[in-house]
């Protein structure tokens, strides 16, 4: 059974057999979930955006090894063919460090040569599941814990139950202030060029009976400026050792903003997300995706005047970062202190 | 004759009996020509934005007084039948002060009793046509000489030739730039939630063979700390005493973002543009436009949880402006000098 079978939101289903993955593309106005029974099928799901979030695209990527590990074992030479989907899962988006994690966790299993390699994998991709569900649940409460009071929060992106194994990072600090009667009002950044917050966040808070309120990306300084903003929480893709964060294009945009505003900066983001092995954030390597999602078709011709600069994601120095909350533990302040506290020995 | 008729990109075209308005809300897909021969046809262009951009909306509510002098001269009341009219048109969009200021001219010259009304307005407003294209001609040119060297430009919505009576305000320093062979490169923000970067502004670049770079409106930030911008320029739709300046949604934010990251602005804008009525940008009213230009259809619904705020402009600090540049002269540092110096005796 799917860790997330008793959830409103479910970006994820394990069937045993297969991987229901919903098309994030199509929503709000479809809800549809396709069923891959291969790797292949799940990188191509992942390099498609049908499923986004850098916590679930790492879920995604363990349930495709599975999957790679049923259809091959145990043929001969199972475990080289495995390899070579682990490869093509690896090479389905770059930003994301959660895909590595996972990935690594699934490799070690299969390299530790358990009697029976499905059952082993199945078992670990479910912890895999059922570990980041708990983690948002326990980042939710802790975020609300250091918000401490009736608070209105601008979230950019979708780094909620859609983006993960389930109730979210950002949206699960939101959604824990709103249990508790703290949430005054949630603002939520449409996000270009996918429209992350127009498309899926208004609509998975609204399915938890969250009132929200979306804005287009450019007038989130106008709505600091007009002092109705305490807390921007995000999520993240990225995190390296000094508190660098890299998260959706405009993440560091909003940061800035907020210094200049007096509103506060919470990145809300499992454990899976940080990358000790970089010491800040100029080593990320940030996805640039087709200009054609920003661009008209009458503008792709040969020789078009017309070209897109399309980073999807951005850097946000620590300095500008209050909070980096995570299932160990948060972090205040990580531009002082960086945050290899949260290293595990 | 239009005052424009040499030119490769014109948003009015007056026929001598009617106003051809390109609907700019089906580019670049389609041009399309709407004609108009009443008042009310004109002030409803306006307010769907088949034609925007603060100097037009002046040039094009300057026609529907001919229109409408046309049509009720010399009936009996005429003079309170055109009086209908321009209220109409003066309703029709709130934040250009552009609007009002040709409406007055108008109405200043009806009320000096010319022995033909049509033709004195026929004349005034191809004049207030033809001045405008004139100015940004001449602004384009102090722009260019302000910014003194090859540099690249970042520009927000579109304050071209489609925004105004021709050539542009912002985009009029650019062709300025670039026929000097100073332009390295221009990037043009997407502009939701109407797009006119991504549909008008790059698009009209094209026509006059200019290459141009869209951008999502949140990657600004992470684009000036690449170091790559030297200046914004954009519009303005109204400009205080002191030098504030109310622009389309997202301009206040990249002016804050400019400041941090070393970025010069420059609002380029006919004198048309400045309110010496408002000592500052805080008696600007600001237009708030409908949500649905940002909610899906599926969020419309009775008892809708997803709601959307929705400011069309917002009012930047002159303090936050390195210059404005008019047709009249330009002002650097408004916020030591203000803009009175502009302001004819």
């Amino acid at each position: 059974m799917s860790p997330t079978s008793q959830l409103s939101v479910q970006a994820l289903q394990w069937t045993g057999h297969s991987l229901k993955v919903l098309d994030q593309r199509a929503l709000p106005q479809t809800i549809a979930y396709d069923e891959y029974r291969d790797a292949a099928g799940v990188a191509a799901a992942i390099a498609s955006m049908r499923v986004r979030g850098a916590p679930a695209i790492g879920i995604a990527a363990a349930y495709g090894v599975v999957l790679s590990a049923k259809q091959h074992y145990p043929q001969t030479d199972w475990q080289a063919a495995v390899g070579r989907d682990i490869e093509q899962l690896a090479a389905s988006r770059p930003t994301a460090v959660n895909l590595f994690w996972a990935l690594d966790r699934m490799r070690g299993l299969l390299a530790a040569n358990p009697a029976d390699p499905v059952a082993a994998l199945t078992e670990l991709a479910q912890t895999i599941h059922a570990d980041d569900l708990a983690a948002n649940q326990a980042m939710g409460e802790r975020g609300a814990d250091l918000i401490g009071k009736a608070a209105t929060v601008l979230t950019h992106c979708n780094a909620g139950a859609l983006a993960t194994g389930g109730y979210g990072t950002a949206l699960g600090v939101i959604r824990s202030l709103h249990r508790r009667g703290q949430l005054l009002r949630v603002y939520a950044d449409e996000t270009r060029p996918w429209l992350q917050g127009a498309r899926l966040t208004v609509w998975e808070l609204a399915q938890d009976g969250i009132p929200a309120t979306l804005i287009a990306d450019s007038a989130a300084a106008w709505l600091m400026k007009s002092g109705r903003i305490d807390w921007i929480v995000v999520g993240a893709d990225r995190i390296a050792a000094n508190g660098d964060v890299a998260n959706k294009i405009g993440t560091y945009s909003l940061a800035v903003l907020a210094k200049q505003h007096g509103v506060k900066v919470m990145v809300a983001a499992p454990s899976s997300t940080f990358d000790f092995s970089l010491e800040n954030g100029a080593g990320i390597e940030i996805e640039q995706r087709d200009p054609r999602e920003l661009l008209a078709d009458c503008y792709l011709h040969e020789g078009s005047l017309v070209g897109a600069w399309n980073p999807v994601f951005d850097v946000t120095p620590a300095e500008l970062i209050d909070a980096i909350v995570t299932e160990r533990g948060a972090v205040t302040d990580p531009g002082k202190h960086g945050v290899r506290s949260l290293q595990p020995c």
